[in-house]
């Protein structure tokens, strides 16, 4: 292959790992909002919106031109399309933790409901999941890729331990309520997050390791 | 091009049809279930999944075929990337459609909160809105893919009102807040549904006209 593709394929890879390292900050900063009632990582997080979304535009481009300009072999080939997904993954990633981003900003409007333990601790896997998932990628790391998609169902757990105690909050008192929704939401967009990485995960699987572990993770063990 | 690359890309195209359609199918069926109390129909959604899921691993090789043996030309390739983006859309739809039936199976036990109204019909646009996008991708038809990308506000503002409704009912009574939470998650699958329907519609614009509105919709009127 030439000096020069290699060259536009580091570029590829730097582009995802600048995207992902944003993505990450947002999720920290918009759930660290939430838990420290800083108003001030909120708009941090609104900040970075445009960064991801021109990033993605960037990688797009990148990658189109590396598959029309090079027609690179089988192996490349489903490298850059696995780029092209994981880029859509963390767009939507971005979006996710704008989303977090816009219930702490309602939220920090009332009084806190609870001091928030799960939540922190979701976000922090959701995060290192997404970290993981891209350093797999551009590692092409199939160990450490399925590790990322055994971690899926620890958040899926937390997920629904803190949807069940923020149910047993509004049974008590309805004034509770809109507060309890807004953590289930925020529990929720942690939990599509860490989705979103597992997505990533499973590509890199397949195209290191050439099995589809996307619909039967359990069978690649 | 040849005629052998131009009959693989009509099986493309094919393969995606009965994927939107399938998944067309789930949102109908699973919504149906919860407005008609009909069980049989939630099993029904369940049986679809895995053919989703092979339709997405098929699509994902043809397509892949399709790039490494043909090496296509810049707007043909193009084609071919979207309809890898389109098939992840689509396979997501269908699990969409999957956590749906599984909200009507929880409801279904218990006694109806309220007649459904807005629900349906938020399904309704959802279901058209895949269906359009993906008819706007085979004929690539730029004005229909634009058409999808508007419908998404009404999908939105239904969104929001059918929350902001079942808010009251758990605000009246604490008894009605499990059912009122399922119907809130089937209203937020389907906003997401109609989110997917929109990405694609936005791909289908982008490799039509060339131009990018995935993060100004508003701008390419």
């Amino acid at each position: 292959m030439d000096r020069h593709f290699d060259e536009e394929l580091k570029i590829l890879k730097e582009k995802l790992i600048s995207m992902s390292s944003i993505a990450e900050e947002m999720i920290q900063k918009s759930t660290t909002a939430l838990k420290d009632r800083n108003t001030a990582l909120i708009a941090d997080v609104f900040e970075k919106e445009k960064d991801v979304n021109m990033l993605q535009i960037e990688v797009d481009d990148i990658a189109l031109k590396l598959i029309a300009l090079h027609q690179p072999a089988a192996s490349d080939l489903r490298f850059i399309i696995s780029a092209i997904k994981i880029n859509s993954d963390l767009e939507r990633i971005g979006d996710l933790a704008i989303n977090i981003a816009q219930c702490a900003q309602d939220l920090l409007k009332e009084a806190p409901l609870k001091p928030l333990i799960d939540i922190p601790r979701m976000a922090d896997i959701a995060q290192k999941m997404v970290k993981d998932a891209i350093d797999a990628f551009v590692n092409k790391n199939s160990v450490l890729a399925r590790d990322v998609c055994m971690r899926d169902d620890s958040v899926d757990d937390l997920n629904d331990q803190i949807f069940r105690e923020l149910l047993t909050y509004m049974m008590q008192d309805s004034k509770n309520i809109n507060r309890a929704i807004e953590l289930i939401l925020v529990a929720r967009h942690l939990e599509r997050i860490a989705d979103h990485a597992t997505n990533i995960g499973e590509d890199v699987y397949y195209i290191v390791e050439g099995k589809d572990i996307r619909h039967h993770v359990e069978d690649s063990q």
